[in-house]
């Protein structure tokens, strides 16, 4: 991975700090299935309302599953699939809207489905890999290539592979792949016991 | 933190496997504001849609904002109050269900927060503290006391704090907080380029 240094008034573990959303994947680069499993394994244990693990993920290595692949690169909106169609592995990620323990609403699906995706992608940071989630497909489509049933909703589609060298990242991404990382200033989102009053 | 080992078919980092949500604090040990900066900054540097940052979180230490904590501790269900009582912070966590930067609806945003929350788990758990977040609370109290206004939308309370040495566990929370973490089995929700295809 490329190293991007990031403002922090206080220290945040090495996995936090490097992790990041780039562009320019590595097409030659192989994902195993056992990088694969790590990932899923990862994401197995992170926590979820009653213990419920609402979310679902549909692999698709292109490697693996070329046909998938093909079906989840087609879900994507086009200013995605430019860059997309270089990344070795894209996941679909859903969510149940339904408890699995009692059939009643479960409000908290998309929440403890992001903290698993989360934990996915610090995983794939762990083992130098690069991923990168995005909102910018068609959720319509996702159900219909790949017949996801009720009560489960798509939520994102998630990127993963090597990224490539700097030097070999193509002209057009090589601005996006360097712009420095941003965030509002802390205090903005994180309160001191009051809203508003920044930490 | 006590030591819990996991079932899993493939190795996940040290910081994934560790963090785990128990209920038995040390209402002892402070939880220090450079610490609760770590928390927060882990968590600001989460990926979110549109890189939106939808995620509010108002942090109430016990040690710095004694009424904001009682305050917090009341939206709790009773459930949770009985081992909340001992734990020296508790976090509400919001999201914004619009954009910032166009207004329309962010469907995003529980689904952003989950991962924004889920890293401040994390750097909790590199810094041995121990974080369970609940959705057993009262969003309306929550709105009430806080005075959190639209659009935005509480999703959960998380404790944070330092866990009980094991020969100082209450009796009561003994068995909750040795018993084993499980998971269903990784092929019933990760699937392998088809839905249901185990991976």
């Amino acid at each position: 991975m490329i190293t991007k240094t990031i403002d922090v008034s206080s220290p945040i573990h090495p996995l936090l700090e490097q992790r990041y959303s780039g562009v320019s994947y590595d097409p030659t680069r192989i994902v195993h299935k056992q990088t694969l499993l790590s990932l899923a394994e990862a994401g197995r244990w992170a926590p979820s309302c009653f213990g419920d693990e609402p979310w679902r993920f549909i692999i698709c290595s292109k490697q693996d599953n070329p046909v998938s692949w093909d079906k989840a690169l087609e879900c994507l909106k086009e200013g995605n699939q430019a860059w997309c169609q270089h990344a070795p592995v894209l996941v679909i990620t859903c969510t149940s809207l339904l408890f699995d323990h009692n059939g009643a609403a479960n409000n908290f699906g998309p929440y403890d489905t992001g903290a698993a995706a989360m934990s996915m992608c610090l995983q794939a940071t762990a083992l130098g890999l690069m991923t990168h989630q995005m909102g910018g497909f068609s959720a319509d489509k996702a159900r219909e290539l790949f017949s996801i049933p009720e009560p489960f909703k798509p939520l994102a589609i998630m990127s993963v592979g090597y990224q490539l060298p700097f030097d070999r990242v193509p002209e057009q991404f090589k601005a996006r792949e360097l712009a420095p990382r941003k965030r509002k200033p802390l205090g903005e989102h994180f309160f001191d016991g009051a809203w508003g009053e920044g930490l």
